[in-house]
């Protein structure tokens, strides 16, 4: 039996899509998650790919992510929009986030949209790259269950936080920044834990907030940030935004995004988009352009993201490989 | 003779204001610098302090910088500002920009000002906290003279380009984040090259982009950036939004912040802000509240920026320390 399995990207939403039904989800809202978790495994995150559908779907089964949770736009202020993901999954909640906010900073040159009430966030560069695409230059930031310490601190208050920015370029796809604030995914841990590997010291610390090599007192203690103090400074800027206007949960208030235990994680994220023909007129794209050039005059230097087009161009040719194991699981699932 | 001198901050600005005024600059714009570069000294922030004062002047004498530029400020959307420094220090934007952003955002929700033909903007941590104290949740991104290399490059292309954020709280000073992108700052490199002694590795390439132990390889190569590839990865998200919108000058266009060879620095800055009040009600300072006390009840755990607050409460009981040849100089350009 062959350990990989080639599909292609149409088939996998429909199947994962088909997978998040039979759990059950509205057909919109499952087509909506299907189409993230595929985007997510094609650009080669597979952390934020096909592997969630089993969490998902249990989620689902449990209650603890609302199906048939429909996300509600209220405009607090001209340039201000309140997104309610009322206990559903993220990804619905970020397309009409995504819409509103395009029309709004059409309107006032930016916008803001405060997402609450909202679950796992998947792929963080894609909601600004979508943003990108529709002519904006966008950040965003979101808080994830806890996992790090304050600086100093040992036991865990902030999630791995991630940062994302996307910017139009003069042509082809956006630029995209896409990053946790985490020294290394937590994953990498839980992997060496397996394997009964030790880690670097500096990615973790041990219950007791001391460097540890063992991935097992890791697991039990928190990551460390990226850029160590400097990254724990930022850790404090991402949970703020992500939830301070929309009063959603702080990470150490979050429950799980992976099991099915305990109530909706309620995490925030908060989007900014400037609309840059509004504000620059059409200098935004080719004064990049002079930056982007004299970066790649380097030689062995490359646009950060472009990692995910190489891959997008290596599905398109040969189809999306994923583990066939992997898709037994939803296959199963759809089957349910 | 001793080393150190103490002077009452008001003192201390008077004295700068004489010294900046002594080459050139009208008494409103010495007066709005000395300001900045006293709070910055006060602070702790020495390399943003009064040690600057020397070639701000020497700047000035050389029409590098015009010390008669009125900024000017542009509303280019409902809610984004352009502000104009034409030329000069970029304290005097950041006054205009500031006061321009708060009304907006009370309009609003959230504003953004975008500085360009600016200048170094010293302590980027003040600026939000100024925001702060004004009832807004607050980010500042600025672009710097180039320093560092793009992640696998060997030439410089991106400055150390400082982020900066500031949230009011329930009770006393706002909590303020304020951090460069680099590992180190280059004082540091300079300093062990004066002392002969060498640096530790991870903190500087050579000119060929190799890591280096030897300080003076590394003042001829380029800074590392904090979290290295990840945190290389924000350069470019800073460098992007600080000059993006207003076509502001890149890193690596913009003259020196020190020497006074060279036209003006011409880089850029970008500051968003949010009317917490006018989006969230009461409800922010509260719900930020149960973050900042959940942290503290770790033990050895400090807010972020709390050094600066230290500062301020010693410079009130005990008068601001200052090296005394540092002040002899700055005494000297007055009277000059």
């Amino acid at each position: 039996m062959p350990d990989f399995e080639t599909i292609e990207p149409h088939a996998a939403e429909a199947l994962v899509a088909a997978a998040l039904q039979a759990a059950g989800a509205r057909p919109a809202i499952a087509q909506s998650v299907a189409q993230a978790l595929v985007a997510a495994e094609v650009d080669g995150q597979a952390g934020h790919g096909l592997s969630r559908v089993g969490s998902y779907a249990e989620q689902l089964r449990a209650g603890k992510v609302d199906g048939a949770a429909v996300p509600k736009v209220t405009r607090l202020a001209p340039a201000f929009l309140s997104v309610d993901a009322r206990g559903g999954f993220a990804y619905p909640a970020f397309d009409l986030a995504i819409d509103a906010i395009v029309k709004t900073a059409a309107e006032t040159g930016l916008a803001a949209a405060g997402i609450h009430r909202s679950h796992h966030c998947g792929q963080a560069g894609r909601h600004v790259e979508r943003l990108a695409e529709a002519g904006c230059m966008a950040l965003l930031f979101a808080n994830t269950p806890k996992a790090m310490a304050p600086w100093g601190g040992s036991a865990p208050l902030f999630g791995t936080n991630p940062i994302a920015f996307a910017a139009p370029q003069a042509e082809g796809s956006p630029l995209v920044v896409d990053l946790s604030l985490s020294k290394v995914a937590r994953g990498k841990v839980v992997a060496a834990a397996k394997r009964g590997d030790s880690i670097p010291e500096g990615w973790a610390l041990d219950a007791e907030g001391q460097p540890t090599e063992d991935p097992a007192a890791a697991l039990s203690g928190t990551m460390i940030p990226m850029g160590d103090a400097k990254g724990a400074a930022l850790v404090w800027m991402v949970e703020i935004l992500a939830v301070g206007l929309t009063g959603a949960c702080f990470s150490f208030e979050a429950s799980s995004f992976l099991s099915a235990d305990g109530g909706p994680p309620g995490v925030g994220q908060l989007l900014i988009a400037f609309d840059v023909e509004r504000i620059a007129g059409g200098g935004f794209r080719a004064h990049l352009q002079r930056l982007t050039e004299t970066a790649l005059a380097q030689p062995d230097v490359r646009l950060p993201g472009t990692r995910r087009l190489a891959r997008r161009e290596a599905v398109a040719r040969e189809g999306l490989c994923v583990s066939a194991a992997l898709l037994r699981e939803v296959r199963g699932l759809a089957a349910s």
